[in-house]
C-alpha cells in the first residue's frame, strides 16, 4: 500500500507540531507530508531548508488541485477554513481538522458531504488535546444511552484558574503566566467567556445526544470575574474552582441542560485535580455509569498526536464508512437551574454554588 | 442496510445483559438478535418466555452454520472459546469477545485470521468493561509513541482491597462482601494472585507497545496476603493500597518492565480515589503525557457497553479493515525492580513500597 499523500493548511503552532511529527526521527509510518499551504509560504518557506522535498504554497487552489489524499485543517476559525474543508471533500480528498468553531457550526453538513464523497471528515483534534473524547464518546461509548458529560474543555482557563488558586496572583498575572507558557493568546477573552467551551460542548452534544445545538444556544457565565476571595472561600469547603461544561439530556422530554461557567468543585475530585492546561470529563451512561477522560488539553505536540492518529484510521482504512450523523433539535433548552446554585449529585464530585 | 444478526455463545452474567439491550426497551437500532448457544440451551429457554423467536440450541455447529453475521463470544476461558471463534471466522462471520485470555494467548493469530477473512475481530470488553481503554490505546492514542501504563485492571481484587481500607474489615469479609454483591467468583484467587491483570496487561502490552508478551512472563505478587496493617501503615502517609499493573518500555533497549502487585498510591490520586469494582488506567506518551481513562471495570451491563459498541462498530462499516498487529518480542522483560522498593515519578501519583 502507498504510503498517505497528506497537505497541510496553516502552518502555525498545530501546525508545525503535525510537521514535526511527519517529517524528524521520530516519524509515522505510512504517513507522508506532500504539501504545505500557508499564507506566508514565502517566508516560512526561506527559514525551513529541511523542508525541500514539500510544496509550499499561499494558493488553495494548488492544494486542491494537487496528489495528496488529506488534507489536514490547522488554520483556525470558522472562515474561510469551512469552505475550504467543503472544497478538499469536493475534490475527493478526506480531511483531518483540529477546528472546533467548523465542526460546532457545519459539522453535520460537512460530515454528510464526507459520506456523500465517500471520503471521512475527522475531529479528535477538536476537543480536548489529545484526550480521546471524540472516540470514547462517538465510539467506545456507543453501546450506552448517555444523559450527561461534565467537563474542563478550555486549557488556557483552566491553567488560568489553576494558577491563582497556587499561588495566591490576580488574575491578570495568571494571564501573564499562562501567555508566557504558551497556554493563552493575546487576548484570553473567547477562552474565559467560554466561547471556546461552548463550541466543544455543543459538538459532544451531537455525538452524545444526537442533538443539533449551536454555541449561542448554551448558557455561560464568564471566568473573567473570579476573584482571589472567591478561591479563599472555596477552600474553606475544601473546593476549588474551575470553569466547567455541563450537559445533561433528559430523552423523554426532549429535554436539554446545558452551560459552561465557573464553579466550586472539591479539591481531591477528578476536576479540582486537573491543573495547567490540562483537560478532564466524566460522561455518564445509563448502563455503564460514570467514564472518566484526562490528558493534555492544549498545546500543539498534544494537539498533533490527536490528528496523527485520525491521519492513521485514514491510511489503515481510506474506504472507512464514517456515517454522517443523524441529529434532531431538542424541544427545550435549559441554562443554569431556576436557583442559581447549581447542584450535582455524583460519585466523584458536587457542584456548590456557581461562583 | 439490513440490521446486523447477531448469535450469542454463553447466556451468563455478561450474555444476560448483551441479551437485555438487544431485545427489551432500550434496544439499539441496526442490532438484531437470532442466536443463542448455551450448554443448558433446554433449561434456559424455557425460563425466558420473551425470547422465543430467536433460535437456542446446546450444538456449537448450529451457531456457525447460521446466517449470523456475527458471534459474540461470552463463554470465557481459552478452551474451547479460542476454537470457537477461529471456527467462527473460518465461517465468514465476524466476533465481537470479551474473552482475555483469549486474546492474550491466541490474539494475534486470530486477527491475523480475521484481516485474511476480511472479518472484523472486536475485544473493547476484554478489559477494562466500559471503560474504553482498546480504543484509547490502539486507536486514540496511536498517533503518539506510547512508553508507559499504569492501570487498576482487575475490579474484583480492587472491590476487595477497597471495602478493607473503607471498613477495616478481613480481607475474608471483604471478598464475602464482594461476592454478595456479584464482583467477585466463588473462588477469587485468579483476581487476587494477579491472573487477570497479567492477561490485560499482556494486550495492552501489544497495543500499545507493538510486543507479544505472554501473561506468565510478567512478574506478580499476589493480594492475597495484603492485611489491615498494610492499610493503617499507608494511611500514616496519606495513602492507601491498590493492586496496580504496571509496564514500561524502553523501545532504544528493547526492554519491558512489567508486574502486577499491590502497592501503596496516594490517597487522593487517580488510583486511590478507584473503589469498589472500578478500574482506572494513566497511559503516557512521549507527546501527549499523561492520559487518564477511567469507568465501571466489572459487571454485566458495563461489559455489554463494550461489547454493543464494538457490534455497532461493525454495523456501521461491515467491510472495516481491522489490520492484523505485527508485534515483535521485547529482548528482555524485567520484573520488580532489584531494590523491591517501587517507585515512580509522575504528575500524579507516587508508589511507595510495594507492599
Amino acid at each position: 500500500m502507498s504510503p498517505l499523500r497528506i497537505a497541510l493548511l496553516g502552518f502555525g503552532t498545530v501546525g508545525s507540531s503535525v510537521v514535526h511529527r511527519l517529517t524528524r526521527a521520530d516519524t509515522v509510518r505510512d504517513l507522508v507530508l506532500t504539501g504545505i499551504f500557508d499564507r506566508r509560504a514565502d517566508v516560512k518557506r526561506e527559514r525551513h531548508a529541511e523542508l525541500r522535498d514539500v510544496v509550499w504554497t499561499s494558493r488553495i487552489e494548488d492544494v486542491l488541485a494537487s496528489d495528496a489524499d488529506v488534507i489536514v485543517e490547522a488554520v483556525g476559525g470558522l472562515d474561510p477554513a469551512s469552505g475550504w474543508i467543503r472544497d478538499a471533500l469536493l475534490a475527493g480528498k478526506s480531511v483531518v481538522t483540529a477546528n472546533k468553531q467548523v465542526i460546532a457550526s457545519d459539522g453535520e453538513h460537512l460530515l454528510r458531504l464526507a459520506a456523500r464523497q465517500g471520503r471521512q471528515l475527522r475531529f479528535e483534534a477538536a476537543i480536548g488535546g489529545a484526550m480521546p473524547i471524540v472516540r470514547a464518546v462517538g465510539d467506545g461509548l456507543a453501546g450506552d444511552r448517555l444523559i450527561r458529560i461534565v467537563a474542563i474543555l478550555n486549557g488556557t482557563t483552566n491553567a488560568v484558574l489553576s494558577r491563582m488558586d497556587a499561588t495566591g496572583c490576580s488574575m491578570d498575572a495568571a494571564i501573564r503566566d499562562a501567555q508566557r507558557r504558551g497556554y493563552a493568546e493575546q487576548d484570553p477573552r473567547l477562552d474565559l467567556d467560554g466561547d471556546d467551551a461552548r463550541a466543544k460542548l455543543a459538538i459532544l452534544c451531537g455525538l452524545a445526544f444526537g442533538l443539533r445545538v449551536t454555541p449561542a444556544e448554551i448558557a455561560a457565565r464568564s471566568a473573567a470575574t473570579v476573584t482571589i476571595a472567591d478561591f479563599a472561600a472555596a477552600r474553606r469547603e475544601s473546593a476549588t474552582i474551575r470553569q466547567l461544561a455541563f450537559a445533561s439530556y433528559a430523552a423523554a422530554e426532549s429535554t436539554l441542560t446545558a452551560w459552561v461557567a465557573s464553579v466550586a468543585v472539591p479539591r481531591h475530585g477528578i476536576f479540582g485535580r486537573t491543573t495547567g492546561p490540562q483537560n478532564a470529563a466524566l460522561i455518564t451512561g445509563v448502563h455503564a455509569g460514570e467514564i472518566g477522560v484526562s490528558g493534555a488539553g492544549a498545546g500543539g505536540d498534544a494537539t498533533a498526536v490527536a490528528i496523527i492518529s485520525d491521519l492513521l484510521a485514514i491510511a489503515r482504512d481510506r474506504a472507512a464508512i464514517v456515517p454522517a450523523p443523524s441529529l434532531v433539535r431538542p424541544r427545550r433548552i435549559l441554562g443554569f437551574d431556576a436557583s442559581s446554585d447549581v447542584r450535582l449529585e455524583t460519585s466523584d464530585f458536587l457542584l456548590a454554588e456557581a461562583v
